[in-house]
């Protein structure tokens, strides 16, 4: 039986075949305390290098990987040796990345709302500046003490409803989003930069989230592309990159399909030939800030079961929480759960579900819930459970609500070996920023 | 015109009053860097005050703040003070009780999921220990090593939906809770624990949260004071306190009109009368575990406008974002927004609103944004806003996503004088539990 297939499905079993073996989870398990992240090294590099080939045809593609899906040096620094530059949004990710060693143009700073001090830090770092409104060029300029840099980039809004919800399985609604600036913002901001000395303006644009199927990328290359060119041909400046940013979704759910890197690579080839190509522009290098898609797959949250309980439902209780992963309590996100057993239990992740089950943490609020009347196998207090598809905006989106602690990030290496790439936080850490109050010398000796 | 009346609203002055003057919040803005939090302890202390009248006529009535909707140590200390316990869910929210002076059954241990480490410490604190489900008195038993306290709670569900959304203006759907037991097996559980050794058999409900009106907590009571009295004739075990729990809201917007504590009392002091009293259960002692009634009121979130932005809608961008206060973005809450202006424009914060502006943040996330076209009187760069009805699950559902840090509390004394009461977290905090990394090294010398 193949994985996720609708054969799988007509046999009972839905799962998602882990990257992790039972065995070499029960061993990880007995070294790191649940709940924790565990990442798969393989699969990231995989990834990396399937959306290099896809985009393999465009001189000087680069993927600038979205620092906010995970936010962790082990995956910046691996994720780098595969070739990708880093997106961030202000000081602290962009301290974050140069300590990765990703550097210069290597680094694009997308952000809204931008403050003094992020312009400064990316002018420092020679990062690529991405403006995301008219009105911020006097601020950055200000910001710069007047010194732009030669290239910088302008994100634009088409306004509207982009894509539509039939085949091409995307859609966003730029008019409704705080981000980028009209495309007659853009020439004028263009004009403005250019006054000041920009040679190169590059183009970048985020329209969708999490966009299923093949369209996304090739529509919004198209519209990006004209921009460019209308860019060009209105002010003169050059267009040095096209950046698609991120919005390329992944399959949460087993009985989806994940949208084909090398398909969508093809669709924005075709854009490629027809727009640039004959404009003189076939020398634009593309960027896209993949997060989810890069790393999505590749993180799973390991967790036990502490407790069985019935009442109007059957709940399973485990030891991780929303602070440890809150996209199921805040959008309803769908995350598979696997069932991995304990030892004795090893073939419990692939049988039949046959039990119904809410799956909560001990969060005091009725939305902590991973899943609610989902079908899965029996499972036993003990058993440990992956909540899968966690690799993106899971830890990142951890919290400390009701004085809940995040939880540590591991690293399967793609030798068999593991890593500890984050620790556990602690009480300590908990109430750190209380030390310069009168209370923290009762405090300190009562941290549990 | 007295604020948020129609009249005010008709001269198209849309605020609250906030508890800070102009002049008070600018120096505070010249000491404090924004955005920060900022409490009125003059506030938190008549609400704990109002709230001990209202109930005064049950003695030993005794409000347990719910520790999660603020838990910073001179918030619990001067409620304390006031004569309040705390609502904890795990050991650390305990050590900070403890901390503060609160200790013995002036805390209660009220969880879900509980973990073994967190009924130790509540047993070690002496604390009130409330059961959630049948499931966790062998489980506790357990963690106790066989030594139960001799008073313990339980946490009732009725299933169903309860109250109505007509005239009582509240609504629960306990039957999709995962929290409480049934009352079967609340009686079961009752006969176990007095199997044990357990004299005293307390209970507890949450079946609402936000609740308006004067209508939950009465109807609430009646259906605890009835369940109590099952157990009482079902088991002998003696019925010491009846916690009415959480659940009363406030007015988040200045239209609506806040639940009337006083009134509420007197409608809990009526079935107290009708069911309790009649049965011989006079002594019986009420608490409660409010959170957001006690601090939502007493707490603003102080930002400044850094930029104004106009594409398909008129923007205001301002320091604080959904990493600061996130329920407007996961929730769609409404918090209130006064513009407090600048220096030389202080009486901007009570003028008529003119100006149609959404109000967001920096964060890489489109639904972070504290208003969504608001009328607002006009705005400059440099004003500074308040966030009203931010005292509750705001600083507490702060969150480090896209490398944004959590800001600093600021406590407004009743005498006018100010005290941080935490600090603002810095770069330093956001990488700390990266220190057992080998990026450590390099990554140290580059926080910004």
């Amino acid at each position: 039986m193949k994985d996720g297939t609708a054969e799988m499905y007509k046999a009972g079993v839905r799962t998602k075949r882990p990257f992790v073996s039972p065995e070499q989870l029960f061993e990880l398990a007995d070294r790191f305390p649940t709940p924790f992240y565990l990442y798969d090294e393989a699969g990231m590099r995989s990834r990396a290098q399937a959306l290099q080939e896809a985009f393999g045809w465009n001189e000087g593609f680069k993927e600038y990987f979205a620092v906010k899906a995970l936010p962790n040096p082990a995956v910046i620094s691996l994720l780098a040796e595969m070739g990708c530059g880093c997106d961030c949004a202000n000081e602290v990710e962009l301290a974050l990345a140069e300590a990765c060693g990703v550097t210069g143009d290597d680094i694009v700073l997308s952000s809204n709302d931008t403050r003094d001090a992020d312009f400064a830090a990316a002018a420092k770092a020679g990062a690529l500046i991405n403006l995301d409104a008219l009105e911020l060029v006097d601020d950055c300029e200000r910001a710069l003490e007047g010194r732009l840099p030669e290239e910088m980039m302008l994100r634009i809004n088409p306004g509207g409803v982009f894509g539509s919800a039939g085949a091409a399985h995307f859609i966003g609604e730029p008019g409704n989003s705080k981000f980028g600036m009209t495309e007659d913002q853009a020439v004028k901001a263009a004009q403005q930069l250019t006054g000041h000395g920009v040679r190169k303006i590059d183009v970048h644009a985020l329209l969708a989230s999490n966009a299923q199927g093949q369209g996304y990328y090739p529509a919004l290359a198209r519209l990006l592309f004209s921009t460019a060119m209308r860019i060009h041909e209105e002010t003169g400046a050059a267009v040095s990159r096209v950046d698609l940013s991120g919005g390329v979704g992944i399959a949460y759910d087993p009985r989806a399909s994940s949208p084909n890197i090398r398909e969508i690579g093809q669709g924005v080839r075709q854009a490629f030939e027809e727009i640039l190509m004959p404009a003189g522009l076939g020398d634009v290098r593309l960027m896209c800030e993949l997060g989810r898609w890069m790393t999505g797959p590749c993180g799973v949250l390991v967790t036990r079961v502490l407790h069985e309980k019935r009442t109007y439902r059957d709940y399973l209780g485990v030891d991780a929480c929303a602070a440890n992963l809150m996209r199921p309590a805040i959008y309803g996100a769908y995350h598979h759960i696997t069932v991995m057993g304990q030892p004795g239990r090893e073939h419990v992740w692939n049988s039949p579900a046959t039990r119904r089950y809410s799956v909560v943490g001990g969060l005091c609020e009725n939305s902590d819930q991973f899943a609610s009347d989902r079908m899965l196998p029996e499972a036993k207090v003990g058993d440990l459970l992956l909540i899968q598809d966690a690799g993106a905006h899971g830890h990142a989106m951890g919290y400390n609500y009701n004085g809940r602690l995040r939880s540590a990030e591991v690293l399967l290496h793609a030798d068999g070996s593991c890593e500890l790439i984050r620790r556990a936080e602690t009480a300590a850490d908990y109430f750190a920023t209380l030390d310069v109050t009168r209370w923290w010398p009762r405090l300190k000796p009562q941290l549990p």
